[in-house]
């Protein structure tokens, strides 16, 4: 029997995913990742200079460098990005499937789930700050969602190659995975009644709990609301402006961490 | 008798701080400057389109908008600013003395202090947070200090034009000024014993507080360190990483909102 057009689709885009790289760049970015043992390295570039300076990090993972001159610097980087002569070339890290990432365990498991926050710096914030506050991990969809890239890994400072960052197909059927498990889905929404202060009290120390942020502006689409088991805002906000969604994440990261 | 040199340079540096004027770009932060009374508007260049968007923004304000041609933007922005067809000259606002602005009050007072916070990113989005957790005000060096640009007031969204951002001489002298109006200094550094959580609960909910941060890496210089009452950590966090500036600022403004 001949597949069907869809199962061809699905596999061709489940090999592309499979074969999909990153460019990491600068040189706190890619030491890190030369000194992680679970990252797959392809291809490094550095100038002689930068080479010098990650001779103990390449000397350790075993890897070539391709010598580059920086002024003509063959690694594919948006312009303006700021290399400083090293750039690595990486597969995107496996944390394995998120019933095992996120499965409750002794200490109280938190989440976040990013619902469209597509700007580098804001997803790679957010990992910075659910590493220092131990969350599981930070899930967001694999489309519409910032890609592991250099901007990320820098603005992470090193989080990219530690804290989980799970891409999933459905942001939707990942938030009903994590209910199954017992997680408490807590929306942000500035516009909300309840505080999130309260609803952590409620949840306790014991239950997990998933931590759901919009983007910028667009804030929470309906579907996502759709899922969460209720929509709170950070308590002590005044009437005017709002938070940064990477800060408005460290503020309810820490506050789930300390209930 | 002569004035001595000293003199000079410092009346010269008094007339170009007075004379300074910096340049907002985007259609965001030019319609919140123009719908700002206080703000002092020299200039607008907008193209036809940008100005249509703004027009009543623009009627509002009273001012006449040169119009210019997308493709050769007259005014004179960092390449790369994403100006959106509308920029706008103008001076600083004047927030008044410190002794004002911070005078203790039936609200528990906080003042955050950034100790060469020079990323526009990090200090706008540390305006934003300022703004919604009731800070009185944002104070900073006026050298080495992230300047009131474009960048600046995008990353605020709004809150450049209403937050106070106090840009003083010497921080060190606002500190103990601060000090002399009953403020507890509290440092934030990671690898302090005490944590902020303890010495606000210590500070109680009528003593104002000033929370002062050092830029990403460098952390509080020895110096502002030594005007500090104490230095203290953020609680919960883990032995991993470090939190980005303005997601520290974010937490430590949540926490003294909630004192």
């Amino acid at each position: 029997m001949k597949k069907p057009a869809w199962v061809i689709d699905k596999e061709r885009a489940r090999r592309a995913a499979g074969q999909a790289t990153v460019w990491l760049f600068g040189l706190h970015a890619v030491r890190d990742a030369l000194a992680n043992p679970r990252r797959q390295r392809l291809r490094l570039i550095a100038t002689k200079n930068a080479a010098d300076r990650l001779a103990d990090a390449i000397a350790a993972a075993g890897i070539v460098p391709e010598i580059a001159d920086a002024r003509r610097f063959p690694a594919p980087l948006d312009p303006g990005s700021v290399h400083q002569g090293a750039a690595l070339e990486v597969r995107p890290l496996d944390w394995g499937p998120l019933e095992t990432l996120c499965a409750p365990g002794p200490t109280p498991a938190t989440v976040v789930l990013l619902d469209r926050v597509t700007d580098p710096h804001n997803a790679g914030a957010v990992l910075r700050s659910a590493e220092v506050f131990g969350a599981r991990a930070v899930i967001a969809p694999e489309r519409h969602a910032a890609p592991e890239t250099g901007a990320l890994a820098k603005a992470a400072s090193g989080a990219l190659e530690r804290q989980p960052y799970l891409r999933v197909r459905n942001l939707a059927q990942a938030m009903e995975a994590l209910r199954g498990m017992g997680y408490a889905l807590l929306g942000l929404d500035g516009g909300a009644e309840a505080t999130l202060e309260a609803a952590l009290a409620e949840a306790g120390p014991e239950r997990p709990v998933g931590l759901v942020l919009g983007a910028e502006g667009a804030g929470l689409r309906a579907g996502t609301q759709a899922h969460c088991d209720r929509l709170v805002r950070i308590a002590a906000a005044g009437g005017f402006g709002s938070l940064n969604v990477s800060n408005a994440a460290a503020v309810a990261l820490h506050a789930a961490a300390r209930r």
